[in-house]
């Protein structure tokens, strides 16, 4: 969700914060000490962000602490919650430059760049968030990377359905040498494409190593013929709020 | 349409003929001389271009001349008339690199760079001639321009129909210098957008001026999220056959 409005909660306390990223490697106890309980906490408050978020919002505007605002939703469950809060709803045609926008990560890297989207809906937030003057990602730190795909989990790219598998092909072939594999997203245990809101397929690329610089990886899959957008989000994040076992870190650009 | 195999008719007539874009202005006399129906017909020749090299292909195929070719038409007009004449048809998944690609340009500049696509289809045609070896264009000297945009006629840019409007005025912002003003790609008299075989919309843009390094513009346009193409086609003809008052002319890359 992206709010066209300068004042927003929560700022002021991030401002007091350890401004740095922590990396840390994330151990698997089979005893849950009280550090793990605090990172389960952390985690699930990350995950529930967005809801709290909105719920949050709504009620500022009905006790009239917040006016003037408006929501710009990127996902259909997100659409769902802001009408039934009466949160009023806008769109980028409306309000081509928004103030900020929230939303989580699937990796962040130490320079703050992101993979997004892994939930299908990417185009969307990217035209969204591209569109906010203050862009405010909040992850748990297990999404933290030394570079983008270093989780092993897939960075995607949406295609056009007009001969995807010679687009996978071409992709794979862009990052040989990264050791780079394609799957075309399908529907659950089906060989059914996945279809975006767009009307296109999604293609998951897996990388064994890093993919060189990033701003050259980017271009090269935009120049592809049949490739509408990809899941790397390059400096666009204004600041970073991690949850981790030991607290929350924000870092602002 | 574009043909998975080696030698083809015409080339070596080609070689043998002036190897310069002829840049001439167009005078538009009242009264027809011998040039101007020389013209015509020149025009003409081009305009059925494809029709009649899909005509002789299957006549060379017929009588043993041509074997072992496969055409991927980019268009439905093509794929019907390939198939009433009974070339095999492949596609981009089964023939990844072709030989060989065909087609005509809205424009072409000094540099052999070309604006395509006014027809609709240029997501296709950009993929197929794209995995062409070589790339023959063949136009009427009325599509010779100087710089790119130069007949005053749109370069289109394909988009996600989502947020269209808010797309349609960042493309604008990337070339206010140029004078750049955008349209929606309508049906006819009516106001419904034209939708292409992806199902996206079109943007026509038109420029006051030339629009600069041509790379740099290409890289911006599709870094927007939301552009899903656009209808430059650059570093990608080999040879340009030019047809002109003055006979044909034929530039290798």
């Amino acid at each position: 969700m992206a709010i066209a409005y300068p004042h927003f909660f929560g700022s002021e306390k991030a401002k007091n914060l350890k401004p740095s990223l922590m990396v840390t490697p994330t151990p698997s106890p089979v005893i849950l000490s009280q550090d793990e309980l605090k990172k389960i906490a952390a985690y699930k408050a990350v995950r529930s962000t967005a809801k709290h978020a909105i719920d949050r919002i709504a009620e500022l505007l009905r006790i009239g602490k917040l006016k003037n605002i408006v929501g710009i939703p990127t996902s259909s469950i997100n659409h769902e919650q802001v009408v039934s809060l009466g949160i009023p709803l806008s769109n980028l045609n409306a309000h081509p430059i928004l103030d900020l926008a929230i939303d989580g990560a699937d990796e962040v890297d130490p320079q703050m760049n992101l993979v997004k989207g892994r939930g299908g809906s990417l185009l969307r937030e990217k035209m969204v968030e591209g569109a906010s003057k203050k862009f405010i990602v909040i992850v748990d730190e297990s999404k933290l990377v030394s570079h983008l795909g270093g989780t092993g989990l897939a960075m995607l790219v949406e295609i056009v359905p007009f001969c995807w598998e010679f687009t996978l092909r071409r992709l794979e072939m862009l990052f040989i040498e990264a050791g780079c594999v394609g799957k075309l997203r399908v529907v659950g245990e089906s060989s059914e494409p996945y279809v975006t809101d767009n009307g296109n397929y999604i293609i998951d690329l897996y990388f064994k190593s890093d993919m060189g610089d990033l701003k050259e990886a980017s271009d090269a899959i935009l120049r592809l013929a049949g490739v509408v957008e990809h899941g790397m989000f390059l400096d666009m994040a204004t600041t970073v709020i991690v949850a981790g076992k030991l607290g929350v870190f924000v870092t602002n650009k």
